[in-house]
């Protein structure tokens, strides 16, 4: 018998019996191994996105895993093979496809929020969704892929550059992943944080970081760039203070990368994007070049993908660990392990 | 002797005797012809601006005028000369100016706001910030050439690309500039405008206009781009529900230009730019390519510089003319007449 984590309603998941069904053409059966959780999982927890979210749902979208059976007209995959899913699913036919743009498809199928994702012991996806892992990329770290694609995609959106002094505003798991690969194409990194826990394990991961209510943020990028501002900023923070200090800390035609999800709007100091005439960008998601651009870098250890990972729970903790994460703080990254054999043992 | 118009204090405009002053070395000395009244200036003489501005002040940065008397040092112009100026003083060593982006300067001195503008029957102007002028061109259309390199700079922060479709939010003197220009880029372009009279005057120069009362602007723009969205917004109105629809009507990867000015900070639907990863680029002034491109829009007729000025008034009226302008509605360009021969017969 195979298990499934099911968010039921607002707080709730329960383990239950999961579902095994044969991959269709051009899909694979997959074993998830480990499994991430992330910002937007815990806004479905929270309910708040219950009116997108069918329920029982299946969540998480972060993930590494084997391949276990392939469909027909699949070519290049065998069971096995170590993989993590891109899970997206677009139409192809819409306006934002068609220009090229198809991540951000307008009637996009993201894996793991609007159909089911890879909190159960057997999971069927499309092969084209399939990233290959090099066989030794240890499985838990691979769950770190994915918000590393976020990384990079939302670095290479601020176009940072080699020697560019850049400002993260939120040291969550997405800032210290944004930081690194910023930090890895030649950029002097600063990132704020609220949290002490936070700013000291992005200061075991080598990156220089700022308590915004102990210290004047923009003062000290004032000082630090001899009052020109940081040529970048990224707003990962979600918070409206985050939003001003990323505005307030640009140099002249300077560039914020918007990448927190601001579920409401904002006041922005659009006089400042005037005056200074600045930029910004939004950033979603990635694309497949994206991707493999994570594998290498978690590959090669530019992401210690290992030293963000808190804690790993069995499926049956999955409940306490999205509590736990609710509760944030001195918590990082949280991965569930799906694996057979560490099921029984800690549930 | 000669004519200014003094500023005071909010609401006063008085016409005195003005000074002369030999232009020192690097300097000429011009007589203005026609000076543009434009929303900096409203901003001023409301009071709104009594912080930055000097009092007394001559007011005045949209002109055309001749060459009176050239100071040592001064090559390549003689008396006689019709120019305009590009009313910028920047100080080549601030983080700004050493960046390449001297126009944002972030001392800049903006001839006309923060030291004495063109209201004025003799201005001393550093030669740097002179402009030819053919000398075919009517000095009152010449003075339509300022607010045209903005809309060309504009047009150009924009990138607008032959083709595209774009959406002018704001349809006064600038807005219609921005149109103009765009569409001379080969864009298709529809302003939206709350006046019913500049929106006829903008049918009359050839611009689709769309009433933002009377119909639903992003419905609209949806049908208008088979539900893809508007490739590029300008946002000119100041309005917050301009921001809005800027916003609204962008497709994914939109780019909206922020050419107003909001002096306070707006509620901006950032989830928008997350979710269609828009992106929003700030457009102060211009440099002197664009002011050359403007002279040779203006010249060509490509913009119609005579057919946006309302009316054209001597000094001595300067302040029933700016009341007119506070009245908005029915008004587009005023441009004073700063002439020797045309002060007593009007005043």
């Amino acid at each position: 018998m195979t298990l499934a984590v099911h968010y039921t309603a607002a707080r709730t998941l329960t383990t239950v019996p999961g579902t095994t069904a044969s991959p269709g053409p051009g899909e694979v059966e997959l074993a998830p191994a480990f499994v991430g959780i992330c910002g937007t999982d815990l806004h479905i927890f929270h309910g708040d996105m219950d009116g997108r979210v069918d329920r029982p749902a299946v969540l998480g979208h972060e993930m590494s895993g084997r391949i276990v059976r392939v469909g027909a007209g699949v070519d290049g995959w065998r069971p096995g093979d170590t993989v993590t899913v891109m899970p997206l699913r677009w139409d192809d036919t819409c306006p934002a496809c068609r220009a090229g743009h198809r991540h951000i498809c307008q009637n996009l199928d993201f894996i793991g929020i609007d159909s089911p994702g890879a909190l159960q012991q057997r999971w069927v996806v499309p092969a084209s969704t399939l990233v290959r892992l090099p066989a030794a990329l240890p499985l838990d770290q691979a769950a770190l892929v994915e918000p590393t694609a976020v990384a990079v995609h939302d670095v290479g959106r601020a176009e940072v550059q080699e020697g560019e002094k850049v400002v993260v505003v939120g040291g969550g798991p997405v800032g210290v992943l944004i930081a690194l690969v910023a930090g890895s194409r030649g950029a002097d990194v600063r990132v704020v944080e609220l949290s002490a826990h936070r700013r000291s394990l992005a200061e075991e991961l080598g990156l220089a970081t700022w308590d915004p209510v102990a210290a004047d943020v923009p003062a000290l990028v004032g000082e630090w760039t001899q009052g020109a501002g940081a040529d970048v900023a990224f707003e990962v923070s979600g918070a409206a203070a985050g939003v001003d200090t990323a505005v307030d800390v640009l140099r002249a035609r300077g560039r914020l990368c918007l990448v927190a999800i601001h579920p409401r709007p904002r006041e922005v100091n659009l006089h400042r994007f005037f005056w200074r005439e600045l930029s910004l960008v939004g950033a979603r998601l990635y694309d497949r070049a994206d991707f493999e651009t994570a594998v290498r870098l978690v590959s090669q250890g530019v992401v210690p993908a290992h030293r963000l990972i808190t804690k790993v729970v069995p499926m049956a903790e999955a409940a306490s660990a999205f509590a736990a994460l609710e509760g944030g703080g001195d918590v990082m990254k949280i991965l569930v392990d799906c694996g057979d054999d560490h099921q029984e043992a800690r549930a």
